[in-house]
This record gives C-alpha cells, sequence and structure tokens, in this order.
C-alpha cells in the first residue's frame, strides 16, 4: 500500500460523488442526497468548494472536501464538509494521511480555524479528532432553510 | 424609522468589527475576538465573505455576514456567519427585514440551503428562526482546530 494524495480536478467529481453517497448511507440519509455530479462540475467550476483526494494505485479511496468560511472571532477560516475514506479501507491509517494533508493546505491558506462538524453518536470520528487536539463544541445547533428555489 | 439595506464595501468594514465585537460581549466572549478590522479587510478583498448592512439615516444598525458554503448533499449552500443588531435597536422589525435582504441574496446567488448556527441557550435568537420555518438541528457538534499558525 502507497497512499498519495492530490487535489481533484473536473473529472475525478464522478468518484467524488460516489464516496458521498457512500457516506449518506453510513449516515442512514441516502435520499437526502439529491445533488447530482453535475451540480457538483458547476459549482466546482464556480471556485466554492475543493477536494483532497487520497489514492493507491491510482484508485480513489478517500476524499476531504472544504471550502473557505469565515470565523469574525478568529478570522480566516477552512470547513471540511466531508470527509470519507471507502468502507474497505477503513483502519488503515488513510484517513489520518488525508487529514494531515487537509492541515496543510490550510496552513498554505493562511487559515486561523479548521472547523467541521460530527454526529453526536459517531465514536470512531470523534476518538479520531481527538488525536488531534480538537476542541469538541456540543452547544452549538444548526438553523437551516432549505426552501430557497421557488 | 426608515431601515434600508445594502452591502457593505471595504470602509464599513470598522463599522461590522464593531458589531462583531458588541454580539460577542452578548454571548460573554469578548476575549474570543482576536481578528482585526486589517484582517477583516485582506479576507474582505479576497472575496472570502460578503455582508448586509442595515442602515437607518445612516447609521449602521444591524450587520449580516456570510458567505458561500457547500451541501454535498442538496449542492451550493451560504453560510450566515454573524448576524447582529445593535443593542438599543432591538425589538424593532430590524432583524426582520435584514434577514430577509439575505435570503433574497440566498435566491440570487443560486443557493439551494442556508445555514447558521444558534447557541442551545438563546431563546430569543431561536424564537425569530420558527418565524421563517427554520429546521433547527440538535445532533452535529463542532469540531475546531486553532493550532494552523505555527
Amino acid at each position: 500500500m502507497m497512499i498519495t494524495t492530490r487535489k481533484a480536478t473536473l473529472q475525478d467529481l464522478p468518484a467524488v460523488h460516489d464516496l458521498v453517497r457512500e457516506l449518506a448511507v453510513y449516515e442512514h440519509a441516502e435520499t437526502e442526497l439529491t445533488a447530482s455530479v453535475e451540480d457538483y462540475r458547476r459549482d466546482f467550476e464556480a471556485g466554492i468548494f475543493n477536494v483532497i483526494l487520497a489514492e493507491d494505485a491510482g484508485q480513489i479511496v478517500g476524499i476531504a472536501l472544504y471550502h473557505f468560511a469565515y470565523s469574525t472571532w478568529k478570522g480566516r477560516m477552512m470547513y471540511l464538509e466531508d470527509f470519507v475514506v471507502t468502507d474497505s479501507r477503513r483502519g488503515q491509517g488513510i484517513g489520518r494521511i488525508l487529514f494531515d494533508a487537509f492541515l496543510e493546505e490550510c496552513r498554505v491558506q493562511e487559515c486561523r480555524v479548521v472547523k467541521w462538524q460530527v454526529l453526536d453518536w459517531n465514536e470512531p470520528a470523534l476518538n479520531f479528532y481527538k488525536k488531534y487536539d480538537a476542541a469538541i463544541e456540543t452547544n452549538w445547533w444548526n438553523g437551516k432553510i432549505y426552501t430557497m428555489i421557488k
């Protein structure tokens, strides 16, 4: 096994979408995934998000999908929206390699904070983040409105 | 009272910073605010965030600070990072005018989801969002790493 990381290009987006679906299934929410590969292409080209891929012999085995965000308290921030290692390749250290590559990109982009979210029942993920001395905040709730397009 | 809204320019950022400080005080966290007006200028010019202002006779009385985000499930998203009406002007409907202007901007930008966060003890804010039929999620925790700059 020789895991390498690189930034995704437009051509990688179908494989990215496949891994997003895999995580949606793991989170018991497959029907919630309504964005298409075509949506991904449009928004990737608009510069709204980026992806770092983990590959083993040219096969994509993990993704970290992220975008700039902003902390009015701390300044420039990076937000990790989705972070997936394909099910058959978990427990092999690939997540660590991918997360380290993501943190390095955050440093290059001069971010002062990295932020993501984790489901409160996801013990394996919470244990993973503990290794990074991450702060876990349990007192913020998410508000969402889905009715934008009329 | 005649409240108007408009997008902020570079020149408005000191006033924006003042209102962010006011909210930090309200949330018992003034010492957490370490980003400077100069940081705001740099990151605003880099296009990382935007601000809609509410004004009364040329005086800034509220801000909605936001940026693009991405939902891998739904697609293009807007994230409302800070939303403040100055203390002396609360209860006058300014928040509603500002939030409506923000939602209109989200529609113009073709976002499918609007997201923000609210502290679990902030009853007035929770009541405000209920009027918009917002979904409130209580099962996601925030992860953060603050050690980016070495």
